[in-house]
Formats: structure tokens, C-alpha cells, sequence
């Protein structure tokens, strides 16, 4: 239905090329070394190929137009600001499939499992799964070197937003992990993972960033009253998908988020309406589920009214988000651009 | 038998202060964001709080005053150095443990097991060791975010030391957990696994650190002639008390490298020398090994003379890492402080 904007496909194509250029010039490097450290490096390669939508970078390219950067869009800033960001992401991804036991992203094996499957491959000794995870810990942890390296020497604003960006996303994440074991968080408490784990994350800081790479700090607040709203719209419209999506469409297996528990603010909203007998559906959300308690638990998102008010709740927050537009200042097309983005990630199917 | 000199347990006193002071800033920033974020930060300042040389922040003060800056212990510019450092050293032994599945760091529980505890205290749901192993991934990835915020905005050539540092250390570590794996590594991989993940780590790149924080990059070589050989003694020293220390020294279990069939140079060394029945012993490294069988090992170590050879290198690196001294511009008594600090690390006995 929504199909991405033009301008986010050509972003995509730029920072593919350029991710797998300077992946190619570490493999050069580091397989000089010890021809074994080719192995890890090609993996993150592939693992950033395989997929991903790029919007990061392009809402740093926007952040960057914004605070009138150069408008093209192989401007050597908000490129590299652009792969840092996806290297991170893949940081951030890598680690979370091993923390969640998620043996599946963008429809292939997580960088563990196929790690595990190297070691019974080549008879190695050892536990397999302490060795996949280590291995995907480390893919995780060069991804972040590297991705910070990417980034360069920028000007110190630059930094301070990156940086905000990278303990963000960590403290977020520790809260979702914390969230999932309780098996309950409180609707605000979800909204306070959404927060971190997603709206600074994935909207606000790479729009900052863009602006601070420009030198252009200023711009930090009027981004935000567009990021934060988007970005927790962005966030319910992944929760839905968490619990209703396509697994053809997601690459993940339905339901995923039910099945691992994850606290997000629609099941929160869904146990806040719950009758006795559905909150016992859903207190099945990150046990070992079968299929029909996964459709059970998706019927009292829908019954308790959840899933709807989310849906409200997404159409609220781009109508703030979109009027938010107005406070930026008008620069080569930058508001139509952000609002044809805006569409399309809190509407979007994967 | 070789106490601490006194001028690394002045610099160890000072990190000490100076870390404890920025971990006590992020948990009053995090802990209002949410209180749950005070546990992970307080988990990671017992960690760093509970032991530790601070070899790392000696060898970047003595990079700077070599480069001429500031002899005054409180000079800013290393002592922020020597914090990023051990912070990244925190994140690389965390992570290590989760790894290697080492249950105890520094005499008490490795922070994934800390946290299976919590997991089984509160009775969460989910795997404890999933939780325990997620939870110790965020902590040691938060202290690695941290570790490069308080390096700060320095200049280009401290951050490309940087850089290569925290690179190097992740391809290091990469060799070390597929040479596990493996079971059996030749020397010359085992050497370079040593170079990377220690010689370099440890020793050569907090000297250059320290002296590109001076804004001299012109001293890396001669830095580097002191702190490889050193390194790699340094190493060779940790292999033997990884084989044979006194757990009331080193605070792990006896022959832990052993157990967990770490390729040390001093194994590789080993194998090379050894009978076909002292390879049988020694293949047992990384098994699940009884005491009787670490015994046995051990006396294979000392019989093909391995551990004795290993002896003999690490005088020989220490010599020639002596010599290079001299190489270096005389300054505030560095070439005595970092020749007392050289006979310490390659004769310690922790």
C-alpha cells in the first residue's frame, strides 16, 4: 500500500554502496592479518545487506538539508553520518538477537544461529550456543567500533548527539529486558522503552545528528517536536506488526513479540482492559507458545479494544508530527520530503 | 614479590576517584530517567571498583609526559584517558566472561551470572541464563559507549589510536574464541592472537594514546619498540598464572586457560614438544576437565619445557623492551618509571 518514497530508495542505494565499500576495505585489511578475520566482517557485510529500510540515514540526510546543509545527496557528511547509523543498527540488532534467542532476521538465520551452525559444521569443540553467541557478541562489537569510526571527526555538537544517540539506545534496550523477564510493564513504562529504544533513536538523534553535522544546533528542539511524535508512532506501528504482521513481510514469524514477551505499549494497553479471563490469554506472551495461543492472544488485542486505540494513537501522533513540520525552516523540499517519510514509516507492512 | 610501584598505585588511586565520579553522574541522570537504570550502572562500578591493575592508565600517563605533557598526575587530558581505558577494559572483560561462560571475575561472580541470581531471586520468567547473558551484553555495551564519551573530544591522532585499539582488541578477542573453538592453534597464530589482543591493547596503544593526547603522533615507533616486546612478555606471564596461579592471587580457579582451552603461546609451545600420550593430556584443555586432569596438564607444561622456555622469552622480551627505553627522549624520569612499571607487569603474580 505505502511503498517507500523515492528519495528514501536513493539514500538506500547510496549508503548500501557505501557501507559495502568501507566493509571491503576492512576485509582487505584485517584478512592481511589472519585470512580467519575475513569470516566476521563478511558476515556483517551480509548481515547489512540483507535488508533494512535506511531510514536512519535518510532522516539524518533531512536533518542535514534542514540546517541547510549541501542538498545532494552524496554530500560526504550525512553519508557517513548515514552508514555510522546503520552500522550501529546492526550493532544494536546483532546483540538483541542473541539477547531475545531470536534465531531469525530478514528471513535468514541470526548472526548466533548461523554461527552455531559453523561449529557442528566443522566439529569444533566446545558448546555450540556459547560459541554462536560469542561470535555474534563480537560481530555486534566490531559493528559498533566500526560504526563509530565511520562517523569521523565531526564537529563536537555532532558528537554530543551520536553519543546521546548510542546510551539511549542501550538504556533502552536494558530496560526492554528487564520489561520482558517481569513479563508486566505498566502502559507509561512501555511508553518510556518506546521512547528510548525507538523515537530518539530511530527519528530524533539521526535528524539532530544531521543538523549537528551541519554545525547546527539550534535546530535540536523543532526536530524533535517532529521526531518524538513520528518516533512513537513508528514504534506502535512495529508493535502492531510485532503482534499482527505479514511473516512473509516481516521476515519474522507471526506474532513474534507475543511469543517473546517483549513489553510493548499494546499489550500493556490490552492488559489494562483485560477481563480476568484475558489477561490469562495474555499472560502466555513469552512462554513457550503454540500457534493458536499466539491467534488467542490476537483476538484480545482486538476484543479489549487495544489494537484500535493504538491505531488512533499512530494517527494522532503524525498529525502532531506533521504540524510540527511547520516550525522548521523551509529548505529544498525538506518539509514535503519529511512528510512523505513520516507517511511512510508509521504506515508502512515490514 | 613484586609489589605495585608506587607510582602506578598513585595513578590507580586517582582512576579509582575519577571513575567512580563519572559512573556516580550517569546514575543520577539515568536513575531519574528510570530507577531501574541505577542497577546496571552500579553493577558496572562494583566491576571496575573491585579490582584491577590500572596498568592501561599508567602506561597512557607515561605516553604523555614522554610526549612531553604535564607530569602532574591530575593533568586532565590522561587521567580522562586512563578512565576511557579501563572503562573499555570493564566492557572487554564482561563481555569476555559471557564468552568464555567464566563464573568469577575478579573473586566474585562475572556480571552474567550476577544477574542469573536476580533472575532466580525474583522468580522471572524466561531462561536465567538468557536474561543473565542479555543483561551482561547491555552492561558491558554501555560501558564501552561510556568508555569512548570520557576519552571526549580529543585530538585526531589520539582518536586514531584509539580507534585502532578498541579494533584491534575485538579482532584480537575474535582469533582467541575461534582458537578455542578449535581446539589447537600453531604458535605463530597463537603469537599473533597474543599481539592483537594484548601486546597491542595493553601496552603500546595507552603509551601512544597518552602521547597523541600530547599531540605527538611522531613517537608511536619508539613507544612502540618498548611496549610490543613488553607486551608480548606480558602475556606470556599471564599464560603462566593462567596455568598455574594461585586463585587467591588471581582470583579465578587454577589452570582456568587451561579448563577453558585458551590458545596460549605457552599450550601451542607445549603441544609442539609433546609425546603422543602428552598430547593426549593436553588435548583434554577445554573439555570439561577434572583438578587431577588441570594436574596432569600442568606437569606436561613442565615436562616438554614449555613453561621454562616461556620463562626464558619473557626475560628476552623484557631486555629488548629495556633497550628501547633508550630510544626515548629523557622526561620527568620516564624511562625509570617505565622501566620499574616493565619489571612489575612481566613479574607479577595476580
Amino acid at each position: 500500500m505505502f511503498s517507500a518514497p523515492k528519495q528514501l530508495k536513493n539514500i538506500a542505494t547510496l549508503i548500501d554502496v557505501a557501507v559495502q565499500d568501507l566493509l571491503a576495505q576492512e576485509r582487505n585489511t584485517w584478512s592481511a592479518v589472519n585470512p580467519a578475520l575475513d569470516v566476521p566482517l563478511a558476515e556483517l557485510n551480509d548481515f547489512v545487506m540483507r535488508g533494512g529500510k535506511r531510514i536512519r540515514p535518510a532522516y539524518c540526510h533531512w536533518g542535514w538539508v534542514t540546517a541547510n546543509g549541501d542538498p545532494d545527496l552524496n554530500a560526504p557528511e550525512p553519508l557517513a553520518g548515514g552508514c555510522a547509523l546503520e552500522l550501529l543498527h546492526a550493532f544494536a540488532l546483532i546483540h538483541d538477537d542473541v539477547m531475545d534467542g531470536s534465531a531469525t532476521r530478514r528471513s535468514a538465520p541470526a548472526v548466533w544461529a548461523s554461527y552455531i551452525e559453523r561449529h557442528q559444521h566443522a566439529s569444533w569443540r566446545g558448546e555450540p550456543r556459547r560459541f554462536g553467541e560469542a561470535a555474534a557478541v563480537l560481530i555486534g562489537d566490531i559493528a559498533l567500533v566500526i560504526a563509530d569510526r565511520t562517523l569521523g571527526d565531526v564537529p563536537a555538537v555532532a558528537r554530543r548527539v551520536w553519543d546521546a544517540l548510542r546510551t539511549e539506545l542501550n538504556m533502552g534496550q536494558y530496560l526492554d529486558v528487564i520489561g520482558t523477564a517481569q513479563g508486566a510493564v505498566a502502559v507509561e513504562d512501555a511508553r518510556a522503552i518506546t521512547r528510548y529504544k525507538t523515537a530518539l533513536y530511530t527519528i530524533v538523534r539521526p535528524l539532530q545528528l544531521g543538523a549537528a553535522l551541519a554545525g547546527n544546533a539550534d535546530l535540536a528542539a523543532a526536530l524533535a517536536a517532529h521526531g518524538l511524535p513520528l518516533g512513537m508512532a513508528f514504534q506502535l506501528r512495529d508493535d502492531l506488526l510485532g503482534a499482527f504482521g505479514d511473516p512473509q513481510q516481516t521476515g519474522k514469524p507471526v506474532g513474534e513479540d507475543l511469543r517473546e514477551g517483549k513489553p510493548t505499549v499494546l499489550l500493556a494497553l490490552a492488559r489494562e482492559e483485560a477481563s480476568q479471563s484475558q489477561k490469562g490469554v495474555l499472560a502466555k506472551a513469552g512462554t513457550d507458545v503454540t500457534d493458536s495461543e499466539v491467534a488467542a492472544m490476537q483476538q484480545v488485542l482486538v476484543e479489549t479494544g487495544a489494537a484500535a486505540s493504538t491505531e488512533t494513537e499512530i494517527n494522532r501522533f503524525l498529525a502532531s508530527a506533521l504540524t510540527a513540520l511547520d516550525s522548521l525552516p523551509n529548505v529544498h523540499g525538506n518539509r514535503d520530503a519529511l512528510s512523505a517519510l513520516a507517511h511512510y514509516v508509521v504506515n508502512r507492512e515490514t
